[in-house]
């Protein structure tokens, strides 16, 4: 769907784009939340746990929950996904060589996923100790 | 399948079992290993590539790596590459509210995803110029 | 693979042509089915398939099977069978508020999947009891 | 996880598990809950998620919103997903007539867009007029 | 769901489950069959199609098909797929360094694809002059 | 990303692609190749893996080889591993006729997937001692 601008939002999508631009300190909305605003109740449930997950301080570091991102974008298959935190990421620091060592970390674990699966491989004691199951 | 033990195992995986047992200084092989043992040619390739890719130095610390491995085995779900990628990553020091850190950004992920294919959102201009695509 | 044309089809391709014409009451074959007509035995199959599985009249209403299959292919991340549920639904009244409403949905349905994946949540008694498993 | 019980649970956690048996007005807190409630940031996160998106009356009818999840648990190989949606399913009157439709209908989506992604099937133009892309 | 015994099945099942039987020279049906069986409409529609694409002589060799759905049931995960169709693969005599090639094989597969994915790998001319698109 | 040249590669890079042109005995080098180069590790990692799996002579034969790929491409929605493994196989002798019946059986393999976890079809006692678990 065509992305809604600011001067065409509804009062009820200009207070959470207004609200995205001051906690983002970015005048830039991106596609994702112009486009979302269709159904404002998408727009302000998800804006709300960007902040809560994603921009709140944690004890996960922000690069890395960006590189989080990028591994299930690439799961999923979704362009958008990927671009937008490969961007971020990019932004918070990621060098030409994590990417590289992300993308490789990511096939690697689907290919031990794969065959986990296709020899039904028995999970081992020490990790149902471990994890308290 | 069932898992083959190193005194049932032949001269070829023999070795490999050895070398897992030396380089992860661990007597114990887990069932991972032990199973896709049954064509050897396996075992040698994804253990060259584990060491290569997860056990040597790299840009990526030891611990967002595990994480990077649970993200993966989430969307596949695959149970055991979850419960080890979850096992090793405690024991490489994450917490539990690290963990459920992960899992909420990993939900919220597939979330925007979702809603970026459904909506099919236009990739923003700034992601394509910082991508040099 | 290119859609085959009408006045480019086999007698055995064209009778399946003219029935998806007849039933649908549409002269306009659309591209889905002119290109799986490159195998005939498919066009024949998926076409006698939808005719009894979405076109006959049935307990699901016409409205919530077009939402079926979006829900589908948006887990599938297919771009046709997207856009071409999507046009049918609205061609049966979906409003922009249900496609709203429909996409948080499946937004929320894959987040709650993914935290009772992560969580390795365990199946409450009272489901295994109403479900008789 | 382990589920937390009531009497366990910290009196962050216990607010909302009060709040959850006076909204669905049953004492029973399920086990996706009570798992969730090892971080309570997401537990009330999806909560008030579930609420806006799921509880509140709304433009698609309760028992549809139930086949979506159905749907989308089947594609995401859900198992709790499955079993909870099709058990809520089954209390707003869902028959087994429908759910077996429903399956058929599930089944018969994947496969026309196995189809459209293995031919590459191009949009048609109807699709793109009617969407507005 | 409980797979449905031929003794307490309906004239119309039983019909089916005789054809099954006759077609595939085997008394025992399998609990696939028995339990898609509360949908009728299900039962024959899949069993039609099974006979014309998977039991029908075709271009593609009984085992290669084993094969192919071995492949599409660890990529969905599919447990009941999965063995199946290795069962019928082991019958069809497939040998385990086969097995073990084609486990393998899907490892690597899925290995490349989230790499072309990851890196977004721009489609070679060659390959479009080779497919017509 | 952009592929990397041969006459902008690193010597390390282009030690790589002198492999792949005399292996392949092809002066091409794919863009998949000169785009993974962007981090050699995994250039190397793969290739080695392709020649191993790929291209050695093996167990099961180079078109099958190609159709598992496909198989699994069409899963994963992967368009450069769908069209790079369709150019292949239509390179090793796969016919019009072949691959409409390959994309068949993927489509119907997914049909009867979905069934079995939606159903929760239970495991065959025949399929457990078939396979000695």
């Amino acid at each position: 769907m065509k992305p809604i601008d600011y001067e065409d939002s509804t009062p009820e999508v200009r207070a959470l784009y207004d609200d995205l631009i001051k906690v983002r300190n970015n005048p830039w909305i991106h596609n994702f939340w112009r486009t979302i605003a269709h159904h404002p109740a998408t727009l302000s449930r998800i804006w709300e746990a960007v902040k809560s997950v994603v921009i709140a301080p944690s004890a996960i570091d922000p690069l890395t929950k960006e590189m989080i991102f990028i591994a299930v974008s690439v799961q999923n298959n979704c362009r958008y996904g990927l671009a937008s935190a490969h961007t971020f990421a990019k932004a918070k620091g990621m060098t030409d060589a994590q990417y590289g060592e992300l993308l490789d970390l990511i096939a690697l674990a689907n290919e031990t996923n794969r065959l986990a699966i296709g020899y039904e491989v028995e999970l081992d004691r020490v990790f149902v100790e471990a994890l308290g199951h």
